[in-house]
């Protein structure tokens, strides 16, 4: 670790009289930005500061937004230079008054929302709005032009700024990551998305680590370790950094350009040895390091105590206004600034100040790719029907759901491969899940070091595998956010490791639909296999179906659960998902072989409809069924046939009405959901007073919790899984969470009035099947043959 | 980056004949870990290998295994060399072949499990019981000795190493990480711990990178970078990685006997030169990168495939055992290792190879730290009385109900400072969170650079702070299962990052409890706090109740949540957690001023039974009341006594019956739930048709999941959390999620029989206040003084 730190050339980019501009537009920002965060009135200060100009409730953080400011400046000076597109991210988006202020310097803001005009009378409403009852929240939220990323749960900026970047060879996205946030999982690990860009056909990411030395209330680790000891790790990380340190502004101003102009050169060098010279080496991309104080510019000290360059600058440095002295310590950093140099007699920045903006789209809080929605383009989908199984009569036929499914999604891959934007991807689990047909037109992608006896790994792939839930999350979040399209496939189990993003990319479609201005994107489509009846290789940490109930906690406008019970299913529910917009799809199928019981036809009807009587298994035609056999997944909905199956044997008389789900919230209210069905159609399909025998692929409160507004709500009795598991054999899965066929007769024969002491018999000879299982898997490890070789015809 | 990787150094430190012996320990841990995949009988192979000696369902992983032995064989020959005591956790756990076959090989197993003797029978067992049903799951789960981490879900095994080593000065604690694992983010940040240990009075931990350059179908990040960018970044992390690379056993054997030496000497000088010579620079710690390949001496090529040193080897590397070649592969396969030769007639491990093995509690299946709760002291806890707040009459008094925690967990710090045995964890939120009170006792756990304005950080410190939620969980984690005690607390949104760890640990509670040698660890104790409702510097991104849904679907045997509605209560409900064992509580509180409801007994009444009726609070003491008004959280019990006082203007009649829950699982039916109230008690207090008016914490839905089987059920009325939310006042957050006290009359109004026509003049002017409300928070920023002077009494 002898190198020398790559430090910004010591050469001065900027004439004095830019120098002087630079000054006047970063203070400009800053102005706004403590603007936004305490005033609510006399937004230029053209009168003495009183008490009731500031807002009653101080709410912000100050601390991360000068760097952001000073940021933002930089890279319109590179744009204006190079004609460059450049996406802005923000890590710490609680840096949004100083994104707001820059987008709204930009002009921006004003054509958005013309009501901010840039006059005086708009520049209050800037101020008094920002985290305003009514007015805009305290992150770059999707109110925010020019911002695909919230930045309120941190670690997933980098990983959306790659993203965004796949398949826009012309954009770099600039990427600001807290110090911080960089000490978070998902950050941490995302550095290594640079093996999966190709600087031929991908764009360029920058990332901008803000080391500013503190996050809440305490220092940061990577401020607080040696800064050859840093520059190992970024170096080790793939990336050439470039220091920009210290804190007086003339310098730094010099630093800084000078570090762009080189980062953007050696980017444009990057792509041009990539595109021109056919270079394929992984090149060792730039990204900058700007070391300077949190809260820069701001209060040195409040009330005695350290706060520029400390933690205590993080929110907002100083409130209740009515103490001694902070009245006016704000009005003297206030106009520390001197608004009156930056905001003309009407209240407009000055034009020379203004002119430091790059115009139109390439302003960017104007950037397209910002508002992904209005670039995006429906894919090229191929007809379900060439792919279907054939199914002679139901049950008859086997099949892997997912491989059938996955032959498709093939022919998607091709049929959009030209115009780059569809991706697939899954942490390391594409074959696993059964989808490797896709690799016969694509690869994985793939930028690191390869032999000759690699697998379909290029630098132009467009499956993505990295043993990250959380980095594939987000680039599929980044890819969608700027208008392209993406299938994530994962172990059911551990789509839970990616929860809290998926609740910030629920949030962030809720908001984005109030946005007048904000374009429909594509829906986040989850394929969720290796399920939890089916981890045959793993045990009980495999084994997990509660991510349903995460997502239906979400805004019901925009979460749809699907659980396809066979291939045909399956497919038209992912053609469906795939044509739809601004939804989060959760699709449980599994990937083992399993009966097929749907005909294409038959599978379109049933999947339109989202849930209904399976006639061929049902026997109540004509009258009313003495109980209703309700089944939610595919292994649910084999073993409710069995089931069926077994009482048609043991109480032939009993008339049994199948019903099967595949669209989940069919279930839930219509007042709670846009898909629940009306009590009418309810109550026709699961009766008003029959027992209901629910077998269900997940927790089985699950279903209480849709149902418990429905008239016969009382009647149900759901199976599910109980959080019960090992590594055993399918069938034995079932039976340890009572969700088999045998199981469930014995619930129907308890629940059906009269039927008990018919069938006591049939209930024992059950019981004794379940003792002839347990000793069967014990000794031979498989299940019974009974058990192996069922087929329902 | 020009220094040197540093490789073992070249000297040979195995005799000859320890070489042999090395060989052999390895392959007979080789032997039986393939035996395990693949055997249901003939496990000596002294007879010709048939079909039928062969498992049905070939389960399990190989890839990882070979060099898990190899490990576990040289950790053996220092820990024998030195009498280190070694802590043993595989970051693979699918390796649990290896790790099963290393505790056997060390005689332990059979200790544990005497069935599975040293023996020809025990070694029939051995291989039968593994992924089998009713035998042993496919992971290094709490059956297995030795082991405090499943490793199923890949990602923790760094942070649950240092957890493990904080506080056990003696310890050494061996990590072994897979590339692949490494690839994740919580294992990516998780290097960063070592900022956080101090040489002198925690011990050690020893990370192995296990760079066999796979995962399951694709090639790994680190095994496909320059080994020098490699060797920045792990230099970047703050280590000094000795690398162990190759394939030939002997060369390799040599290679990693000195690299273990090297790196135990290491270790023991940075320990010595902080306790004794009183260094305190923070030291480079030795970590070592082997470098072999996956499925190291496994078949080369299956059906003409490559499997030794790929991904092909990860699992099973070849099944369906009535393939041509296959039986005849896998014999092969096996007597390549000479059963003959390591174990003798009656199927025991010869002698000098079992001497090997360290003696007793040294063996790394032994260490009694892998079985903390032996080891685990209660805590000695301060009588919450001394910190109870003083309540003069309820609601009169206001106070910060975490801040006065805070006092009590910092003299339960006090009390235990000298043992060493309990840590307060938080991402960055501790002061945020308002629990700074224990930083008058200990510091912050801090050993990167400091500064000397730094506040409160010091190398021994036991308050723990890194951004990071799944490092503090990890951490937190790894400190329990060791036998120690702590408590985390977390913003209430953000709690969600760490969903999947909760569920993996929520299994290994269940797992463990059914292992009968296994003892109760202390319980993980959650605040969560900054919660939705009062989330005021932040908007969206940060409200989010909804991890008490994601517990809960948990096994009830080991979830607990309490929703404290004042500081009191909050203070018994934390003293109850930390007493208990085997749970995980979640606590959810508010960190800001509210009104404080009960005196210290009244509070201790009250949480004993976790649920009541507030007599203070209703009228309709010896008759029925017309409704209930049931509140559970903090600002839900606010807005539902300032419902009641409303109704008391408005319908002085109308009998209300005020109950308060604080232990949210009384309400589940006691077969669901221990905490469960029985029927009569439940319909006692909610009556058997009497309107339920309920003011929830979180998703409304989930009462109605908890209760869906009560009699009162249908007449439950559910106000919470819909998902609605910005950055906006207090009270705007209740009104838009129509959790306030006016939409609580309202719904009052609306449900009790016959009060409709009556109230009609209080419904209107309840709906005028709603409009007074919102124009006045958007024109004032703060609530109306009404609300904000609000008092009960
Ligand atoms: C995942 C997550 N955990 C905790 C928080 C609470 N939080 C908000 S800002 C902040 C500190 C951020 O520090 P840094 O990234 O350095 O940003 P900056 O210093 O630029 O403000 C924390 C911990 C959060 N927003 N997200
Ligand atoms: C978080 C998580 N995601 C996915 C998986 C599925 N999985 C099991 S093993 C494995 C590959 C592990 O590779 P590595 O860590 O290199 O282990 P080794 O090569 O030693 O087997 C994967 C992706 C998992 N177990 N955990
Ligand atoms: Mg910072
Ligand atoms: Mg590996």
């Amino acid at each position: 670790m002898n190198e020398p730190l790559s430090e910004a050339p010591s050469i001065a980019p900027l004439s004095d009289s830019e120098l002087a501009l630079f000054n006047r537009w970063w203070h400009a920002a800053n102005y706004l930005s403590v603007g936004q965060i305490y005033l609510m009135a006399n937004p230029l200060l053209r009168e003495p500061l009183q008490l009731d100009h500031t807002k009653p409730r101080l709410l912000g953080h100050w601390g991360t937004t000068p760097g952001l400011n000073f940021l933002w400046l930089h890279l319109n000076r590179v744009i204006r230079a190079r004609d460059t597109s450049v996406l802005f991210i923000a890590g710490p988006g609680h840096g949004a008054p100083g994104i707001v202020a820059s987008t709204y310097l930009e002009g921006t803001y004003s054509e958005y929302f013309p009501e901010v005009s840039q006059d005086l009378e708009g520049l209050g409403r800037l101020m008094k709005q920002f985290s305003f009852p009514g007015g805009i929240p305290s992150h770059a939220a999707a109110t925010t032009p020019g911002s695909i990323h919230e930045g309120g749960e941190l670690g997933y900026s980098l990983s959306h700024a790659y993203g965004a970047a796949f398949d826009n060879p012309d954009l770099v996205v600039a990427c600001v990551i807290g110090d911080g946030e960089a000490e978070t999982g998902p950050l941490a690990t995302s550095w290594h998305s640079n093996k999966f860009v190709d600087p031929a056909t991908d764009g360029a990411v920058l990332p901008i680590l803000h080391l500013n030395g503190y996050k809440i209330a305490n220092p940061t680790v990577l401020a607080r370790i040696a800064p050859r000891e840093l520059a190992a790790l970024l170096r080790g990380y793939g990336y050439d950094p470039i220091f920009v340190e210290g804190h007086d502004p003339d310098p730094m101003h010099q630093k800084m350009a000078a570090a762009m102009d080189l980062a953007f050169d050696r980017i444009a060098a990057i792509q041009k040895a990539a595109r021109e010279d056919g270079k394929t080496e992984r090149p060792a991309w730039p990204m900058i390091v700007l070391r300077s104080p949190k809260g820069w510019t701001g209060p040195k000290e409040v009330d005695g105590l350290r706060t520029e360059g400390y933690w205590r600058s993080h929110q907002v440095p100083f409130s209740d206004m009515t103490h001694p002295g902070h009245l006016q310590a704000l009005e003297t950093w206030l106009r520390s600034y001197r608004p009156e140099d930056l905001f003309d007699e009407s209240g407009r920045l000055f034009p020379e100040i203004a002119a430091l903006a790059p115009v139109g789209t390439k302003r960017m809080s104007a950037n397209p790719h910002a508002n992904g929605g209005q670039l995006k383009r429906p894919l090229r989908l191929p007809d379900i029907a060439d792919y279907a199984v054939a199914v002679t009569s139901p049950g008859h036929e086997t099949g892997e759901s997912t491989r059938v499914m996955g032959a498709w999604l093939r022919d998607v891959m091709k049929l959009n491969l030209e115009s780059r934007n569809f991706r697939v991807l899954a942490p390391d689990e594409n074959n696993s899940n059964r989808l490797n047909a896709v690799l016969e037109v694509t690869n994985r992608a793939w930028n690191a070091e390869t032999l000759d006896y690699d697998d379909h790994l290029a630098r132009d792939g467009h499956v993505m595998e990295i043993l990250s839930e959380h980095t594939c999350q987000g680039w599929l979040e980044g890819y969608l956010l700027t208008g392209r399209h993406g299938f994530l496939s994962c172990y059911e189990a551990f789509i839970h490791i990616v929860d809290s993003m998926v609740n910030q990319h629920a949030k962030w479609l809720k908001t984005a639909a109030e946005v007048p201005w904000r374009r429909s994107i594509a829906s986040l489509n989850y394929l969720l296999t290796s399920h939890v009846w089916r981890q045959d290789h793993n045990g009980f940490s495999h084994q997990d179906p509660g991510f349903i109930d995460h997502v239906i906690n979400k805004k019901a406008e925009f979460v749809r659960v699907y659980l396809p019970p066979d291939a045909n299913t399956l497919l038209w529910t992912t053609a469906h998902c795939l044509q739809s917009w601004d939804r989060i799809n959760v699709i449980v199928a599994g990937k083992q072989p399993e009966p097929q019981w749907l005909g294409l036809d038959d599978a379109i009807r049933h999947c339109e409809a989202g849930i209904g009587i399976w006639e061929w298994a049902s026997n109540d035609k004509g009258g009313e069924p003495d109980v209703v056999m309700a089944c939610a997944g595919d292994v649910p909905t084999l073993e409710t046939l069995a089931a069926v199956k077994l009482l048609r044997e043991h109480a032939p008389d009993l008339k049994v009405r199948v019903v099967n789900v595949v669209d989940l919230m069919t279930l839930d209210s219509p007042s709670q959901h846009p898909h629940g069905l009306d009590d009418a159609s309810f109550d026709a399909l699961f009766t008003l007073d029959r027992p209901v025998i629910f077998a269900f692929h997940g927790y089985p409160q699950l279903i209480h919790k849709l149902i418990y507004r429905r008239a016969n709500a009382r009647n149900f009795h759901v199976h599910g899984f109980r959080e019960e598991g090992s590594t055993t054999t399918p069938f034995d899965m079932v039976v340890r969470n009572h969700l088999d066929r045998f199981h469930l007769v014995s619930n129907v024969i308890d629940r059906v009035p009269g039927l008990a002491t018919r069938a006591a018999y049939a209930k024992q000879a059950i019981r004794d099947k379940l003792v002839d299982h347990a000793r069967y898997i014990a000794e031979h490890g498989r299940d019974m043959p009974e058990i192996e070789a069922w087929r329902w015809s």
